[in-house]
């Protein structure tokens, strides 16, 4: 029966899950346009409030809007250095948070707020569940990439305003996220950032009741 | 070789995001506890900006709170009504928007905006990240949900703040979604808001180039 899935499938979703990491070391080896695509194509299936599909994706390829991209990021990632004492800026100051020179494919999703489409139902109270849709889209198409052995790395050092001016989008246009897309050099289940030692991830999640 | 996956898998993993809908029309029977703590663990392997996990989650169980909900969702759901013209109004009418009322579980899930978890690492200029990495953990749940079988509804007609109150949780939570969880009537694969006619997917996404 259509719509039913067995243990077997369940272990492996879980597994894909496990190893999902966010990249930030990729190989600068091109990714085929059809894998690419089919891995997009997950956009279209992720639920999204009133039906809005109020996603936009722009595929960042000049090497003047590349260039501006990594800029805004290099000042961004200044500025938050700047920001920690000593001990944790030696720490920050040694991670490397994009793939931004390396990855063949860069991403840059927005949520388009303005649009018409689904007439504002379940947007009302809550308008910034427009964005919310295009982060469940993303998490869609991280792990479909995943599962096609693609890394991506959300890169969210980057001053979001600037971006939006620089690649010539709507006003009402509200980046989401940059995403470096392409071939990890390892496979890691463990996040970076925990085997550099900045954070631990907690062990269980707690639901408390009401 | 851990990590990677084969085309039988990928398909299925399509098909599976196929069938992920929202539901608003459940069973009454209750849900299994080793049932939904398998699928809540899927929170705890989501992405999160800086490894912040920021997700708070409130089962929402006793008469009194669940009362609250419905009755802010009730509010919020006529004021919602009274701003469409006659013919759409008409079809908002007719629609099932939630289904709180026969949900055997409410989950309401939190961004704890306050963290000091992750350092602030990627959230400085973007805090909003945060709250996005709560959609990313919805996101698997929803799918690991799918894949046992369950039904999830995202119900975003609400008053946040009123929530935030009524369930007594710190300031800084930030409401970003109350999750109807429950055995769906049927299994659907073709949104329920464009069967009722009030918004049609488009055919695919469309990426644009800079």
């Amino acid at each position: 029966m259509q719509g039913q899935y067995d243990k077997a499938f369940q272990a492996e979703l879980r597994d894909l899950m496990r190893w999902r990491r966010d990249v930030r070391r990729f190989r600068t080896d091109a990714v085929e346009a059809a894998v690419l695509d089919r891995c997009l194509s997950a956009f279209s299936l992720a639920p999204s409030v009133g039906l809005s599909e109020p996603w936009r994706v722009i595929s960042v390829e000049s090497s003047e809007a590349r260039a501006k991209a990594l800029a805004n990021y290099e000042a961004s990632n200044a500025e938050a250095l700047a920001g920690y004492g000593s001990d944790k800026a030696k720490l920050y100051a040694g991670l490397k948070l994009s793939g931004m020179r390396e990855a063949p494919v860069h991403l840059a999703v927005f949520s388009d707020d303005g649009t018409a489409k689904g007439s504002n139902l379940g947007a009302r109270s809550m308008p910034e569940t427009r964005a919310y849709s295009v982060v469940g889209a993303i998490t869609l198409f991280w792990l479909a990439a995943r599962a096609e052995g693609l890394g991506i790395g959300w890169v969210s050092i980057l001053d979001p305003v600037q971006l939006t001016q620089d690649l010539d989008v709507p006003n009402d246009w509200r980046l989401i996220g940059y995403l470096c897309v392409g071939w990890p050099e390892t496979e890691e289940k463990t996040p970076e950032l925990e085997r550099a030692g900045w954070e631990k991830r907690s062990p269980a999640l707690f639901v408390e009741r009401r």
